[in-house]
Protein backbone atom coordinates (compact mmCIF):
# COMPACT_ATOMS: atom_id res chain seq x y z
CA UNK A 1 0.00 0.00 0.00
CA UNK A 2 3.06 1.96 0.49
CA UNK A 3 4.25 4.14 -2.34
CA UNK A 4 8.30 2.58 -2.90
CA UNK A 5 9.76 6.27 -2.17
CA UNK A 6 7.65 5.58 1.18
CA UNK A 7 8.79 2.77 1.87
CA UNK A 8 12.73 3.47 0.93
CA UNK A 9 12.67 5.87 4.05
CA UNK A 10 10.88 3.33 5.83
CA UNK A 11 13.49 1.12 5.85
CA UNK A 12 16.23 3.65 7.54
CA UNK A 13 13.94 4.76 9.97
CA UNK A 14 13.10 1.35 11.74
CA UNK A 15 17.16 0.90 11.75
CA UNK A 16 17.17 3.62 13.95
CA UNK A 17 17.30 2.40 17.49
CA UNK A 18 13.87 3.19 19.60
CA UNK A 19 11.34 4.20 16.54
CA UNK A 20 8.95 1.45 15.78
CA UNK A 21 7.13 0.92 12.67
CA UNK A 22 4.00 2.74 13.79
CA UNK A 23 5.98 5.43 15.07
CA UNK A 24 8.14 5.18 11.64
CA UNK A 25 5.01 5.28 9.40
CA UNK A 26 3.34 8.20 11.39
CA UNK A 27 6.88 10.40 11.19
CA UNK A 28 6.87 9.64 7.38
CA UNK A 29 3.47 10.74 6.66
CA UNK A 30 4.07 13.64 8.07
CA UNK A 31 7.72 14.66 6.24
CA UNK A 32 5.45 13.73 3.39
CA UNK A 33 3.57 16.82 4.51
CA UNK A 34 6.33 19.41 4.89
CA UNK A 35 6.77 21.39 1.55
CA UNK A 36 9.92 20.76 -0.80
CA UNK A 37 12.24 23.13 0.17
CA UNK A 38 12.65 22.08 3.78
CA UNK A 39 12.55 18.29 2.94
CA UNK A 40 15.69 18.85 1.03
CA UNK A 41 17.81 20.76 2.87
CA UNK A 42 16.38 18.28 5.97
CA UNK A 43 18.26 15.02 3.37
CA UNK A 44 21.36 17.35 2.55
CA UNK A 45 21.60 17.81 6.49
CA UNK A 46 21.48 14.11 6.80
CA UNK A 47 23.89 13.52 4.23
CA UNK A 48 26.49 16.25 5.82
CA UNK A 49 26.78 13.71 8.61
CA UNK A 50 29.15 12.24 6.37
CA UNK A 51 31.76 14.46 6.68
CA UNK A 52 31.15 14.20 10.88
CA UNK A 53 34.60 12.76 12.73
CA UNK A 54 35.31 11.21 15.76
CA UNK A 55 37.51 12.20 18.29
CA UNK A 56 40.55 10.14 18.81
CA UNK A 57 41.09 11.02 21.87
CA UNK A 58 37.60 10.60 23.57
CA UNK A 59 35.89 9.11 20.97
CA UNK A 60 32.77 12.16 20.92
CA UNK A 61 31.92 13.25 17.52
CA UNK A 62 33.06 16.73 16.17
CA UNK A 63 33.89 18.22 12.80
CA UNK A 64 36.56 20.16 13.64
CA UNK A 65 39.75 21.24 10.97
CA UNK A 66 41.96 19.38 13.48
CA UNK A 67 41.64 15.94 14.99
CA UNK A 68 39.82 16.61 18.08
CA UNK A 69 37.06 17.52 19.79
CA UNK A 70 35.70 20.68 20.82
CA UNK A 71 35.54 19.24 24.36
CA UNK A 72 39.31 18.04 24.23
CA UNK A 73 40.18 21.03 22.18
CA UNK A 74 38.85 23.29 25.29
CA UNK A 75 41.98 24.22 27.01
CA UNK A 76 40.02 26.02 30.11
CA UNK A 77 39.56 22.40 31.28
CA UNK A 78 40.89 20.39 32.95
CA UNK A 79 42.97 17.68 31.36
CA UNK A 80 43.61 15.53 34.02
CA UNK A 81 39.87 15.02 34.90
CA UNK A 82 38.76 12.78 33.26
CA UNK A 83 34.94 10.98 33.42
CA UNK A 84 34.64 7.53 31.45
CA UNK A 85 30.74 7.24 30.27
CA UNK A 86 29.00 4.75 28.30
CA UNK A 87 28.01 7.06 25.37
CA UNK A 88 28.37 10.36 24.00
CA UNK A 89 24.58 10.91 25.01
CA UNK A 90 26.10 10.83 28.73
CA UNK A 91 28.19 13.93 27.38
CA UNK A 92 25.73 16.02 26.35
CA UNK A 93 23.10 14.94 30.08
CA UNK A 94 26.73 14.98 32.03
CA UNK A 95 27.24 18.89 30.11
CA UNK A 96 24.00 19.99 30.17
CA UNK A 97 24.25 20.26 34.30
CA UNK A 98 27.19 23.01 34.09
CA UNK A 99 29.04 21.41 36.95
CA UNK A 100 31.56 19.31 34.93
CA UNK A 101 35.01 21.29 33.45
CA UNK A 102 36.81 17.65 32.75
CA UNK A 103 37.83 15.98 29.59
CA UNK A 104 35.58 12.99 28.92
CA UNK A 105 36.64 9.10 27.47
CA UNK A 106 33.67 7.07 25.70
CA UNK A 107 34.10 3.65 26.81
CA UNK A 108 31.36 2.54 24.50
CA UNK A 109 28.18 0.62 24.86
CA UNK A 110 28.70 -1.80 27.79
CA UNK A 111 26.45 -4.39 27.55
CA UNK A 112 27.26 -5.18 23.49
CA UNK A 113 30.96 -4.74 24.78
CA UNK A 114 30.48 -6.82 27.31
CA UNK A 115 29.37 -9.42 25.45
CA UNK A 116 31.73 -9.33 23.36
CA UNK A 117 34.47 -8.44 25.82
CA UNK A 118 35.39 -5.51 23.60
CA UNK A 119 35.72 -2.47 25.81
CA UNK A 120 39.31 -3.88 26.95
CA UNK A 121 40.36 -2.44 23.54
CA UNK A 122 39.26 1.52 24.27
CA UNK A 123 40.81 1.13 28.30
CA UNK A 124 43.91 0.49 26.49
CA UNK A 125 43.29 3.75 24.29
CA UNK A 126 42.97 5.12 27.72
CA UNK A 127 45.70 3.80 29.62
CA UNK A 128 48.26 5.12 26.63
CA UNK A 129 46.40 8.45 26.77
CA UNK A 130 47.08 8.74 30.49
CA UNK A 131 50.68 7.92 29.60
CA UNK A 132 51.55 9.91 26.87
CA UNK A 133 49.43 13.15 28.21
CA UNK A 134 49.61 13.05 32.22
CA UNK A 135 53.03 11.05 32.32
CA UNK A 136 50.92 7.94 33.75
CA UNK A 137 48.32 9.27 36.29
CA UNK A 138 45.32 11.43 36.35
CA UNK A 139 44.29 13.37 38.93
CA UNK A 140 40.77 12.41 39.23
CA UNK A 141 39.14 9.41 36.75
CA UNK A 142 34.96 10.10 37.62
CA UNK A 143 33.16 6.92 36.55
CA UNK A 144 30.41 8.61 35.63
CA UNK A 145 28.36 5.12 34.61
CA UNK A 146 25.11 4.03 34.81
CA UNK A 147 24.51 2.16 38.13
CA UNK A 148 22.62 -0.86 36.34
CA UNK A 149 23.89 -4.27 36.30
CA UNK A 150 26.05 -4.36 33.80
CA UNK A 151 27.43 -0.83 34.66
CA UNK A 152 28.31 -1.91 38.49
CA UNK A 153 30.07 -4.96 36.40
CA UNK A 154 32.26 -2.43 34.37
CA UNK A 155 32.82 -0.09 36.89
CA UNK A 156 34.58 -3.19 38.83
CA UNK A 157 36.52 -4.03 35.91
CA UNK A 158 37.51 0.07 35.17
CA UNK A 159 38.22 0.72 38.61
CA UNK A 160 40.64 -2.37 39.05
CA UNK A 161 42.43 -1.76 35.54
CA UNK A 162 43.11 2.26 36.08
CA UNK A 163 43.56 1.49 39.57
CA UNK A 164 47.68 2.34 39.16
CA UNK A 165 46.36 5.52 36.47
CA UNK A 166 44.60 7.74 39.06
CA UNK A 167 44.87 9.70 42.19
CA UNK A 168 41.41 9.20 42.85
CA UNK A 169 38.72 7.24 41.35
CA UNK A 170 35.59 8.12 41.90
CA UNK A 171 31.57 7.06 41.20
CA UNK A 172 28.80 9.01 40.96
CA UNK A 173 26.78 9.32 44.07
CA UNK A 174 23.68 7.15 44.39
CA UNK A 175 20.47 7.86 46.47
CA UNK A 176 16.82 9.24 45.46
CA UNK A 177 16.28 11.17 42.71
CA UNK A 178 14.93 14.12 42.74
CA UNK A 179 11.22 14.00 42.44
CA UNK A 180 11.64 10.70 43.51
CA UNK A 181 9.08 9.03 46.67
CA UNK A 182 10.94 6.84 49.44
CA UNK A 183 7.87 4.39 49.32
CA UNK A 184 8.87 3.65 45.76
CA UNK A 185 12.43 3.50 45.92
CA UNK A 186 14.48 -0.08 45.57
CA UNK A 187 16.08 -1.33 49.11
CA UNK A 188 19.80 -0.68 47.26
CA UNK A 189 19.01 3.05 46.52
CA UNK A 190 17.30 3.57 49.77
CA UNK A 191 21.02 2.21 51.52
CA UNK A 192 22.71 4.03 49.47
CA UNK A 193 20.68 7.42 50.37
CA UNK A 194 20.91 6.51 54.18
CA UNK A 195 25.11 5.77 53.93
CA UNK A 196 25.29 8.76 51.86
CA UNK A 197 23.62 11.33 54.37
CA UNK A 198 25.21 14.51 55.06
CA UNK B 1 28.76 21.76 22.75
CA UNK B 2 27.01 19.88 19.09
CA UNK B 3 28.96 20.32 15.81
CA UNK B 4 26.67 22.61 13.69
CA UNK B 5 26.25 19.39 11.06
CA UNK B 6 24.28 17.77 14.34
CA UNK B 7 22.64 20.72 15.01
CA UNK B 8 21.09 21.24 11.39
CA UNK B 9 19.89 17.55 11.75
CA UNK B 10 18.05 18.21 14.90
CA UNK B 11 16.41 21.13 14.14
CA UNK B 12 14.68 19.23 11.54
CA UNK B 13 14.29 16.00 13.50
CA UNK B 14 12.73 18.25 16.89
CA UNK B 15 10.03 19.34 14.05
CA UNK B 16 8.77 15.89 13.86
CA UNK B 17 5.82 15.07 16.28
CA UNK B 18 6.35 12.64 18.91
CA UNK B 19 10.05 12.88 18.95
CA UNK B 20 11.20 15.17 21.70
CA UNK B 21 14.66 16.88 21.82
CA UNK B 22 16.00 13.85 23.93
CA UNK B 23 15.19 10.84 21.57
CA UNK B 24 16.36 13.13 18.90
CA UNK B 25 19.85 13.52 20.22
CA UNK B 26 19.95 10.14 20.62
CA UNK B 27 18.89 8.78 16.71
CA UNK B 28 21.38 11.40 15.50
CA UNK B 29 24.06 10.10 17.59
CA UNK B 30 23.13 7.05 16.41
CA UNK B 31 22.97 8.09 12.26
CA UNK B 32 26.45 8.98 12.98
CA UNK B 33 27.59 6.20 13.51
CA UNK B 34 25.98 4.80 10.48
CA UNK B 35 28.62 4.21 6.96
CA UNK B 36 28.25 7.30 4.73
CA UNK B 37 26.95 5.31 2.09
CA UNK B 38 23.86 4.46 3.97
CA UNK B 39 23.50 7.86 4.96
CA UNK B 40 23.97 9.18 2.07
CA UNK B 41 21.39 7.36 0.60
CA UNK B 42 18.92 7.53 3.35
CA UNK B 43 19.27 11.52 2.63
CA UNK B 44 18.68 11.18 -0.63
CA UNK B 45 15.27 8.95 0.14
CA UNK B 46 14.05 11.58 1.92
CA UNK B 47 15.18 14.39 -0.80
CA UNK B 48 12.52 11.76 -3.07
CA UNK B 49 9.69 12.47 -0.72
CA UNK B 50 9.57 15.55 -2.35
CA UNK B 51 7.94 13.87 -5.51
CA UNK B 52 5.24 12.22 -3.43
CA UNK B 53 1.72 14.06 -4.50
CA UNK B 54 -1.74 13.51 -2.77
CA UNK B 55 -4.25 12.12 -4.30
CA UNK B 56 -7.23 14.43 -5.53
CA UNK B 57 -9.67 11.93 -4.69
CA UNK B 58 -9.08 10.50 -1.27
CA UNK B 59 -6.26 12.58 0.26
CA UNK B 60 -3.78 9.59 0.66
CA UNK B 61 -0.21 10.00 -1.04
CA UNK B 62 1.44 8.18 -3.98
CA UNK B 63 3.50 8.51 -6.59
CA UNK B 64 1.27 7.12 -9.57
CA UNK B 65 2.17 8.47 -13.02
CA UNK B 66 -1.74 9.52 -13.26
CA UNK B 67 -3.28 12.04 -10.54
CA UNK B 68 -4.87 9.11 -8.53
CA UNK B 69 -3.62 6.77 -5.36
CA UNK B 70 -3.37 3.52 -5.47
CA UNK B 71 -6.80 2.52 -3.84
CA UNK B 72 -8.73 4.93 -5.79
CA UNK B 73 -7.04 3.22 -8.85
CA UNK B 74 -8.04 -0.41 -7.48
CA UNK B 75 -11.19 -0.88 -9.62
CA UNK B 76 -11.62 -4.20 -7.34
CA UNK B 77 -12.96 -2.18 -4.47
CA UNK B 78 -16.15 -1.19 -4.20
CA UNK B 79 -16.27 2.44 -5.28
CA UNK B 80 -19.66 3.20 -3.60
CA UNK B 81 -18.56 2.41 0.07
CA UNK B 82 -16.19 5.25 1.36
CA UNK B 83 -14.26 4.91 4.59
CA UNK B 84 -13.95 8.44 6.16
CA UNK B 85 -10.50 8.45 8.18
CA UNK B 86 -9.03 11.62 10.51
CA UNK B 87 -5.51 10.94 9.09
CA UNK B 88 -3.61 8.98 6.20
CA UNK B 89 -1.84 6.33 9.12
CA UNK B 90 -5.83 5.73 9.95
CA UNK B 91 -6.04 4.05 6.71
CA UNK B 92 -3.06 1.76 7.32
CA UNK B 93 -4.30 0.65 9.89
CA UNK B 94 -7.42 -0.31 8.59
CA UNK B 95 -6.22 -1.97 5.51
CA UNK B 96 -4.20 -3.94 7.75
CA UNK B 97 -6.70 -5.78 9.06
CA UNK B 98 -7.92 -6.91 5.67
CA UNK B 99 -11.52 -6.29 6.26
CA UNK B 100 -11.97 -3.37 4.26
CA UNK B 101 -12.37 -3.51 0.37
CA UNK B 102 -13.49 0.27 0.12
CA UNK B 103 -12.40 3.59 -0.82
CA UNK B 104 -11.56 6.30 1.69
CA UNK B 105 -11.69 9.75 2.56
CA UNK B 106 -9.42 12.12 4.75
CA UNK B 107 -10.97 14.29 6.13
CA UNK B 108 -8.06 15.62 7.92
CA UNK B 109 -6.50 16.27 11.70
CA UNK B 110 -9.99 16.64 13.84
CA UNK B 111 -8.50 18.92 16.47
CA UNK B 112 -7.03 21.19 14.77
CA UNK B 113 -9.64 21.22 11.53
CA UNK B 114 -12.28 21.67 14.91
CA UNK B 115 -10.47 24.56 15.55
CA UNK B 116 -10.22 26.47 12.29
CA UNK B 117 -13.92 25.12 10.99
CA UNK B 118 -11.70 24.19 7.91
CA UNK B 119 -13.10 20.75 7.38
CA UNK B 120 -16.21 22.19 6.03
CA UNK B 121 -14.21 22.49 3.01
CA UNK B 122 -13.20 18.86 3.06
CA UNK B 123 -16.73 18.12 3.17
CA UNK B 124 -17.86 19.54 0.20
CA UNK B 125 -15.17 17.97 -1.58
CA UNK B 126 -16.53 14.82 -0.54
CA UNK B 127 -19.90 15.70 -1.67
CA UNK B 128 -19.12 16.64 -5.03
CA UNK B 129 -17.34 13.64 -5.50
CA UNK B 130 -20.31 11.52 -4.52
CA UNK B 131 -22.46 13.95 -6.65
CA UNK B 132 -19.85 13.29 -9.93
CA UNK B 133 -18.94 9.49 -9.21
CA UNK B 134 -22.29 7.89 -7.55
CA UNK B 135 -24.77 10.48 -8.77
CA UNK B 136 -25.14 12.08 -5.23
CA UNK B 137 -25.76 8.99 -2.92
CA UNK B 138 -23.24 6.40 -2.11
CA UNK B 139 -24.25 3.42 -0.61
CA UNK B 140 -22.33 3.25 2.73
CA UNK B 141 -20.72 6.26 4.40
CA UNK B 142 -18.44 4.46 7.36
CA UNK B 143 -17.53 6.93 10.08
CA UNK B 144 -14.30 5.86 10.56
CA UNK B 145 -13.40 8.28 13.49
CA UNK B 146 -11.74 7.62 16.98
CA UNK B 147 -14.22 7.60 19.61
CA UNK B 148 -13.17 10.51 21.30
CA UNK B 149 -14.23 14.02 22.45
CA UNK B 150 -13.65 15.77 19.19
CA UNK B 151 -14.21 12.61 16.80
CA UNK B 152 -17.32 11.97 18.69
CA UNK B 153 -18.61 15.69 17.38
CA UNK B 154 -16.77 15.65 14.30
CA UNK B 155 -19.05 12.28 13.48
CA UNK B 156 -22.11 14.05 14.39
CA UNK B 157 -21.36 16.78 12.10
CA UNK B 158 -20.45 14.76 9.30
CA UNK B 159 -23.61 12.48 9.66
CA UNK B 160 -25.56 15.57 9.87
CA UNK B 161 -23.64 16.59 6.56
CA UNK B 162 -23.84 13.49 4.73
CA UNK B 163 -27.52 12.47 5.63
CA UNK B 164 -28.68 12.95 1.95
CA UNK B 165 -25.46 11.69 0.71
CA UNK B 166 -25.81 7.94 1.62
CA UNK B 167 -28.02 5.27 1.59
CA UNK B 168 -26.06 4.02 4.46
CA UNK B 169 -23.81 5.43 7.13
CA UNK B 170 -22.11 3.68 9.82
CA UNK B 171 -20.16 3.68 12.27
CA UNK B 172 -17.14 1.29 13.51
CA UNK B 173 -18.49 -0.60 16.27
CA UNK B 174 -17.32 0.54 20.49
CA UNK B 175 -16.74 -1.78 23.06
CA UNK B 176 -14.14 -3.99 25.05
CA UNK B 177 -10.89 -4.03 23.01
CA UNK B 178 -8.95 -7.13 22.96
CA UNK B 179 -7.04 -7.90 25.59
CA UNK B 180 -8.77 -5.12 27.71
CA UNK B 181 -9.84 -5.88 31.13
CA UNK B 182 -13.37 -5.14 32.45
CA UNK B 183 -12.23 -3.99 35.45
CA UNK B 184 -10.84 -1.01 34.01
CA UNK B 185 -12.74 -0.54 30.88
CA UNK B 186 -15.13 2.93 31.43
CA UNK B 187 -18.33 3.33 31.99
CA UNK B 188 -19.28 4.79 28.26
CA UNK B 189 -17.23 1.90 26.78
CA UNK B 190 -18.71 -0.60 29.19
CA UNK B 191 -22.02 0.58 28.25
CA UNK B 192 -21.70 0.37 24.67
CA UNK B 193 -20.54 -3.26 25.16
CA UNK B 194 -23.32 -4.24 26.80
CA UNK B 195 -26.19 -2.71 24.37
CA UNK B 196 -24.30 -4.02 21.25
CA UNK B 197 -23.66 -7.89 22.69
CA UNK B 198 -24.67 -10.61 20.10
Amino acid sequence: MFPSRFKNVLDFFTRLPSLGPRQSIRLIFHLSSWNKSDLRIFGESIIALTEMKTCPMCFFIHENENDLCEICNDHNRRKDIIAIVEKQTDIVSLEQTKKMNNHYFIIGDIKRNFAASANYERINILKKRIDDTLSGKAAEIILAISPTTYGDIITGTLTHELFDYAHKISRLARGIPTGGDIEFADEDTLRNAIDNRK
